[in-house]
């Protein structure tokens, strides 16, 4: 007995940017499962779908496998203090990460915000800033601290580190299907990070060789917070800044992606395309994928399912097709829909 | 690139009680990763230490490697409708399981339990029944049902299955460490499934020679419910029932664990002991192992790593010795401690 190599995504760390072992600031990321649930398939009409189960990474969500190279890098360049405007899963897993490191994290968010993953992220001993008005007047708190202090802005949104993260996913799912590479990949975006990396990630093995293909990769985001739909739709190669309600797709509600022209060019190159759903398409996933694969993912992770049934409606996504869908987030930190009424037991005869 | 095995406990397949492939239920439980946190081991004085995240399992809980087992033993036998007295991680994973498997599931528990371990069940699809009363009272309303109806009583507490899957934990262990077994394993014992798992798991290597020697098993409970650490004390072979009270180890509070002799017999079999340690104690550890280790665990896991403290203290535990600690539940599913006080944004001069 005895393995060879390491149990999480730094199994691929020749294909990272942390040459030095003892830099890496690991908690067991990656090598999530890889499931293939027949029934919840056929029910959506799509017999070939696999679920990548990242809401079972130590944080609870994708996000560790950006953070976990970050949060290495910033440990390898001596950096003691690290800060970034999130108040979601972001947030927890950089203050996780940080905990792990020895580096002080700091977490700007809005003061109206109230989740279980702020209440996550103090719990790693973060320290939270709540900042009065809109999530712009967060950012900037944000890189006004880092402007005049000296505290690292360690972005989830722009570092590129975060990306070589997320390219894993791509390592995982060539490692685990081989030959067998899915025609699709269906992406819940806001940031777009795991969609950029696993681009990523499959570019790098298509030049050394170990596929010879990328699969579509699609972009799916919430009816109430959708830029890079309105800029794919209109045939723009800019993503611009719309408009945003409310949606329980609050992971991705992102008006103006850092990274939307590199989503969206993306999405053009592999064939790919975008769709908008609505938060009761989402929660309707939500509740089919939790009682007929027992897979319970936070409403955001659902929106890609949801997008998912509109691609095959519009026969974008073919019945024979296979398909990976990334389920993002945990429903234990988001359970976002409401329990269901409960029995009260009555009389014993009635049993 | 391509697994030659399957990423899940049902890699060791050929030690489990499931022959046919068809009937294996899984969320792919179970190959959990195994940490060597270096800063919180010294804070505790046991650089030594590993933690073993079981946490990281599909519901959250070290349940799902049980409950893998017994509900594919469920799909075997055709068995379409199941039940569970619990309102905590075993039936959260029991409700997730038979999800997948599409099997009926109906929960029995105390009328004023209201945890998200329900609302979790819930999502999955579970029938909540509440029944006024004692946890007798419960597990006695399950029993007639299930000696009325047609459903059957898949109790985690009583299934020899359930043991069947929680050994996985031993052979994963001894995959990892290989020659370098360590000398200790503290766990946190309720009813005890994981501990009579390990013992099990462990023996089986033992008798077809890939291990040469046990670890000790320390058993450790809540000082508000310790039925296990009187009998110890006292000297006795037979687990009596005990008063209980109020504890944040709420998944432990089992005033008389169904195997409890048998727990007895493996700790002084393997040269193991027992404490029962106090609820500011297990929150301080999971404290510590948060801010120190970027592992966030719920309470009742952390129950072990107080007793870990207390054993080091009286010298049980040397300086020197390894051990591995399992994380037995998600801080995600049962924070437990209250949130710290948080900082409203100041002049930005105060930045």
């Amino acid at each position: 007995m005895g393995s060879s190599r390491v149990r999480s995504l730094w199994r691929y760390q020749e294909f990272l940017p942390v040459r030095d072992g003892d830099s890496v600031v690991s908690l067991g990321e990656g090598l999530t499962p890889l499931l293939h649930p027949v029934v919840y398939g056929d029910a959506i009409g799509l017999r070939g779908l696999h679920l990548k189960l990242d809401s079972l990474n130590p944080t609870g969500s994708f996000k560790d496998r950006g953070t976990t190279v970050s949060v290495s890098k910033l440990k390898e360049w001596g950096v003691d203090r690290a800060l970034d405007d999130s108040s979601g899963n972001a947030g927890s897993s950089l203050a996780a990460y940080c905990a792990a490191a020895g580096i002080g994290c700091r977490l700007y968010v809005p003061s109206a915000a109230s989740s279980q993953k702020i209440r996550q992220a103090e719990a790693y001993g973060a320290e939270i800033i709540r900042v009065p008005g809109s999530r712009s007047d967060v950012e900037r708190s944000a890189r006004k601290a880092w402007k005049n202090g000296k505290i690292y802005y360690a972005s989830h949104a722009l570092s590129p580190y975060f990306i070589d993260g997320t390219k894993t996913v791509a390592f995982e799912i060539a490692d685990e299907l081989g030959k067998n590479l899915p025609d699709h990949m269906v992406f819940t975006v806001g940031g777009g990070s795991l969609l950029l990396g696993a681009w990523k990630g499959f570019r790098e093995l298509l030049e050394v060789g170990l596929i010879d293909r990328i699969p579509k990769l699609h972009c799916i985001q919430s009816e109430s917070c959708m830029p890079v739909v309105v800029a794919f739709r209109k045939g723009m190669s800019r993503v611009k800044k719309v408009p945003e309600r409310e949606t329980v797709a609050a992971g991705i509600r992102i008006s103006k992606p850092a990274r939307g022209d590199e989503i969206l060019e993306v999405i053009r190159r592999t064939g790919g395309s975008a769709e908008a759903v609505a938060d009761s398409e989402i929660l309707n996933q939500q509740r089919l994928m939790a009682t007929k694969s027992g897979i319970f993912a936070e409403p955001t992770s659902c929106a890609a399912l949801a997008g998912l049934v509109r691609l095959r409606e519009k026969g974008k996504i073919e019945a024979d097709d296979a398909a990976v869908v990334p389920i993002t987030g945990s429903g234990f930190k988001d359970p976002g829909t409401k329990p269901l009424p409960v029995h009260m037991e009555r009389a014993d005869s009635e049993l």
